[in-house]
């Protein structure tokens, strides 16, 4: 009743597999983004799969102590300065719908919009148009597109480079750039982000939606630990007051 | 090898026992700050013990928007709004050493000191001189001592006299109260903080020195449910951008 | 840009409000669990309504060291004794969609219900077995019936009970009563569990639907750290170990 | 006042640099683990020291099911499937002094060690046999040493290995071997673990002792993000019962 069942990693007294292959080996013979490939889809990448996975958690490691993920970690450690894995822990709690947390929805949307033209034998054009017309409708972001502060993320047209170069771009990168094209001729010109290059890439590498999420927390724990190392290093614990701007209820009495 | 061994709660199909009290004489019956007393010394309290309680756990609840713990729990929020838990869990990470953890080092520190008087027959005074000599010796402060917004703390007093007029100040109250007092004579006329008073009060309602962080987390998170959802009701996602001030490394190529 | 806006909690120097009541008012008029009201309702409750949220805040704290947030507080403190609130955090984060979260689930299912009879002049009874219906059409379960452990929750005619009594029992209690009959009605019969029963009584006294997921927090995070200081003192580190079944990939080269 | 400041990372409208590099060359031209490297040394490591970062990362990623972080993370998505990052960094928590954390002790020793042979001129040799005497006398552990499950650990030799081939194994090394030495000499075999071997190699590698948690939380990150998706894949939630032996107070009237 209280066994655990798994796939993923089997060990005895003198040996430890993951997936299969034995941790030695692996540690001989692969890179770390190999086995975050092994992990998640029980074989090992080919060179170029594994150069473009290596992109994609650099792009998502950190982008300025500022995002929700880092702020939150520092805040953390700024109060307690008992453990280092509370304060990463309480970073990884920001990651989620809105931070992180697109590249997951689009990977949906992806899935969803290739099974429309595997179903229906609508193009991918097609596909996109009507996603991005549900979403008009059901007044919904289109996740994946836009940002506050790049009008241009530098990160993007780099991601859909290499897959081209790498020959790896498909269905995923299509279906993006189809809903980016789908949203212009809508009159929004809203650029994709980090979240769609990565949402399109990975589904083109074979990965399953949550993945979005998890790859994103898998490289932005990377930042996250460089962040609290430097909150420490840097800052005197409860450095941070907030400017608070009270508008409740005035002084009133208990009775 | 997987059981769990508890002396905590126990059920069965029809009933639930929390340290022996059915739980539906314990909700007919008792208030939840009896539970929690139940929880952590395995008895009920008197009316008057409970009254001290109520007043602790109100006193750390919350104290505005800007303490680290409820600025953790919001920005978590701000990126994260999938999960209640993970917002709320984010603000209890921020409790610790700095914040939220002086009262269980003082109730350690009043543990040990009373315990001197108890072996070396000294006076309680003695021992609290003791104490702050070797704290100004080996440059510690004295936790429980000093708050950076208040000048005098208004939850203080009323805990110490709520402890007197209950008839319950004992050991702990007299300790922190001797601590004071030496640490006058030193020249520093540094008040006693909520953190200092709560560890004198739950010392002496007999709570062993980690109640000291456990008393705080259970009364914070209270205030931290009710900042999580003021964010969510009064916040776009994604709302706070900080000022980044870089000053490492000038760009350089990658080679 | 960086300022908090906050209706819940306001001090000064010398002085703390919460919801425009003084703090050291509360603490010398108020018990703890009127605070949870004030933090949520942003008004002190009447007696009968403290009773109330007193019972529900009881009925949630503790239930068995099995429980997963309970076991998973108990897990990371086996293997993490640096931080007391890492460890129960790590339990409030288990509490979600499947533990926990069901009175939220209800909550909503009661306002939409309620909603309905209002805006259709339908009875509860119907607006009752309209929902029954849709669930089951959707092959959803209704939140909040059914147990796996008791057959007949002990906690939730004393709910029932109490705010009968109290005269507080409202259109909540009633829509979840006929959401009972009306499942017995299809043939399933299920009981109300403590989650129906806490979303039927909160509905009633006014909380929005977030607040089943929240006082259910407040309640068992005092479980928590009773749970966490029994690991802490009756365990060793890292004590458990669990079996596990591997089922993946055998034994392959790295090639 | 609300300001951060940071030697990470920058950005501005076009552009993001982590440590200077610009992302889009790192992209292009580095790995992960380099990026690991970066973030934390803040220079891009050579060919051979990123290969022992790799093995690393891969040696600490995961287990098995049945370790804390793991069974925490699972525990956690069994009550809570509402949020991913939820689950993962509730199995985070599970980190510390006793699971994942003998590293940055193990890294402290070494320090400490390493800096009394400049500052007293002893030998590597009598530097560790005083930490392990001292230790011995202080009744603690010697930490990274020893295991529960591997008689042998099969990541160990591999790692010094690696190391010593690349000619990378420096005074680090040489320390925990001759800590091995020490306890040997003692009357206890007990072999270095995976902790202890990170730890030298991590030390010889320039970094500081909080990598030898921070580099163990990326790693196992990995690990736990497959952990959860098998989790969410396999299981139905709320799956676990344990068997629960109470050994409490017991019945007893409230009064």
């Amino acid at each position: 009743m209280n066994s655990w069942r798994t796939a993923i990693a089997n060990s005895d007294e003198t040996n430890i597999w993951i997936r299969g292959y034995s941790i030695t080996d692996l540690m001989r013979k692969t890179t770390f983004t190999d086995l975050v490939f092994v992990l998640h889809q029980a074989r090992l990448p080919t060179e170029k799969e594994r150069r473009l996975m290596d992109a994609i958690l650099i792009a998502v490691a950190d982008h300025g102590a500022g995002a929700p993920s880092c702020a939150t970690a520092r805040l953390a450690a700024s109060g307690n300065r008992e453990s280092l894995s509370a304060a990463v822990a309480a970073g990884l709690l920001a990651v989620g719908t809105d931070h992180g947390g697109a590249g997951m929805a689009c990977m949906e949307m992806i899935a969803a919009g290739i099974e429309d033209t595997r179903r229906d034998g609508v193009s991918v054009e097609a596909a996109a148009k009507k996603a991005v017309t549900e979403a008009a409708t059901g007044k919904r972001l289109v996740p994946g597109f836009g940002h506050r502060v790049h009008t241009r993320d530098p990160r993007v047209e780099v991601l859909f480079d290499m897959a081209r170069e790498a020959g790896l771009a498909g269905n995923g990168v299509a279906f993006v750039r189809a809903l980016e094209a789908a949203l212009h001729e809508r009159g929004k010109a809203i650029p994709t982000n980090v979240d769609g290059a990565l949402a399109a890439v990975l589904h083109d590498l074979g990965f399953a939606p949550s993945a979005g999420k998890f790859i994103f927390m898998i490289g932005r724990v990377a930042g996250l630990t460089a962040e609290v190392a430097e909150e420490y290093a840097r800052e005197k614990p409860m450095r941070i007051r907030f400017d608070v701007d009270y508008d409740g209820v005035p002084p009133r009495p208990v009775e």
